[in-house]
């Protein structure tokens, strides 16, 4: 069987057992490929992360392909049909950890610059790896510190494509253009503990909790707008008792996340909750986290040369979509690069028997090729 | 120091370490004094339980003290002055486990039994004494099983006292003459797991459960009667989450019960908590534990009897509540005797350095005597 050159680098990336935070020589086998067009690499560790900043070229436009060489762990090995770190093809799809998310965009996108840039020596502008160890993980030290680093140096990011699974169905068929924001809240609720034999000496959390949460779950935060849709309010977690049957307990804990459009800000989403929170004339504390700002990349350049590559490869109409969890791209458009994401099917991603079609990365590589043509010609 | 009888007899009572479900020798050792008066004592011995059924004489009406033998367990040992079962005498109070719930009253009940007999050995009806060593347990082998051998063979108790300490400041202030229901829950919500990010795929148990248990707990139960509080309903525990932030569970847990009075049913309130459920539309299961019914004790030969004794004895007015938790006069009442419950003040039961003043004892021990005089002469 003779193996494309994408799948051929897609197997021996996925062979390299790069659970968060490691790399395990991912970089360094994508920075051999790409030193020889003319590439310069930055390797950048910050703690337990290695992240790449590997760049051709000095003037503007900067194109960017972002992405991560890490994995998550395979997880239950007896339900996995083929060893994970082995890469083995069948049928044709390739399976192995990491072979959708996102080791075949990472070779899809070497391979589509070695041909652009063989192709069209002259190109425009430049083209930059950023690439990480730790998207998968706490991202602490990852995108986030290396965007930092040329943020201070005034280096910037024009256009970048984030390898992220988008497609749904087929190949190209959702290209997201934005990622929601997302924060978390750990909120804990006071009351009196005591008997449940008595109820004129206790104050009960749980009752004194259950309006308020109530309001909260109900509420209607926002209608979305063009790119996103409305702002969604989760309770993940609600713990409140002390195990006996008989006992009124004396605080309530509970964890929510909200995913936001750009119709709304961190700000006034935590000034909402606690006036909520305040009217129900609550006694409590929240521990906030912010996981990220909504961003959108409004079509544009980018969206533009996107959407028609995936029309030049597939004949395929694309969707815009900005749903789904989070995304490094979170990192980078805050510098004002438009940012989409792009990558394979995303069925399998996190699970067992991970896979990914071979025809698909090769499109995909087709379609990363012609995204080039599209921006840097 | 010159102990009196009833002291005395506490002192050893409360020596013999008779944590639930031990007797520890202690029944033996108050038939040891009821059989030289002319008792007749039965040992009723289910599984792990020592119980005793002892009577005098076979007329009507059946006077019955009742109570236990066991006790709750010492608790923290480094937090006790004294060691808990020496029953140790200091400034006038008797300190050590059992002291007051209730070996105190089990003491005074014997002495004052010795004294009315002897005083008037011709006295009408019969005496009796219904002892277990398990109602601070699981109560499942002690006072309910032996009223079910009693009401097998058709053997009424008239007028029983129980000797749950039921006074506060001193000592015949309050005496119990019944006791709320209780009825407990514990409440399944189902809903659909999934990613906090994809709204439309999950069915949130949290977000479903809020609303209709802040109307349970908002709910307004009754009024109460003249001998009643209103209806109390607590949720006690409440538990839902995977531990993960960006998951949405799939389903809730909580415990709830109700304290309440005869102007309900347990299946009254089964019922309104159904209607509640089902009027949101959850999908859910309910495993629910009758705790118990309520009883009342309306006044009349026994609650007159008792009052006119403590006014004699102390010169206070007593007041009659069916506060706080649950006794074995649940057992007792619906046999249809009238049930009262009368011992020394509850300020210190369950706790280290539990203690009983010795003049209560010794005040309980004159006010036993002469209600037996109120009922039986």
């Amino acid at each position: 069987m003779i193996l494309s050159p994408t799948i051929t680098l897609t197997k021996a990336l996925v062979e390299r057992i790069s659970v968060t935070p490691e790399d395990a020589g991912c970089q360094p086998l994508m920075t051999s490929r790409l030193e020889p067009l003319g590439f310069n690499t930055e390797t950048m560790v910050f703690d337990d992360t290695t992240n790449m900043w590997c760049r051709k070229g000095t003037e503007a436009p900067v194109f960017c392909f972002a992405g991560h060489t890490d994995v998550v762990p395979a997880g239950n090995l007896e339900r996995w049909h083929t060893p994970p770190f082995e890469a083995i093809i069948k049928d044709g799809m390739l399976y192995g950890r990491g072979a959708a998310d996102m080791k075949g965009s990472l070779a899809a996108m070497v391979v589509a610059t070695e041909r652009f840039v063989n192709d069209y020596p002259d190109h425009k502008g430049s083209i930059a790896f950023l690439i990480t160890s730790d998207e998968e993980g706490p991202f602490i030290n990852g995108t986030t510190r290396v965007i930092d680093t040329l943020e201070a140096r005034n280096e910037k990011i024009d256009y970048c494509i984030v390898g992220e699974p988008s497609s749904t169905h087929l190949v190209g068929d959702i290209v997201k253009n934005g990622r929601r924001g997302s924060i978390s809240g750990e909120l804990e609720i006071f009351g009196v503990q005591g008997h449940v034999a008595y109820p004129q000496h206790v104050k009960n959390p749980i009752h004194l909790a259950m309006p308020a949460l109530a309001e909260l779950s109900q509420l209607h935060w926002d209608n979305g707008n063009e790119y996103f849709p409305e702002t969604s309010f989760q309770l993940s977690n609600i713990q409140s008792g002390t195990g006996a049957t008989n006992v009124v307990p004396g605080h309530l804990t509970a964890w929510f996340n909200l995913r936001y459009s750009t119709e709304l800000t961190a700000e006034k989403i935590v000034d909402k909750v606690n006036a909520v929170l305040q009217s129900h004339q609550l006694d409590y504390e929240i521990k906030w986290t912010y996981n990220g700002v909504p961003f959108i990349t409004e079509p544009g350049v980018l969206v533009d040369a996107t959407k028609k590559a995936i029309k030049t490869v597939t004949d395929r109409e694309t969707e815009l979509s900005t749903s789904g969890g989070t995304s490094d791209g979170r990192f980078i458009a805050p510098t004002g690069a438009q940012v989409v994401e792009l990558g394979p099917c995303n069925a399998t991603i996190h699970q067992v028997n991970e896979c990914v079609k071979c025809d698909d990365l090769d499109q995909l590589t087709d379609i990363y090729y012609q995204t080039l043509k599209n921006v840097l010609l």
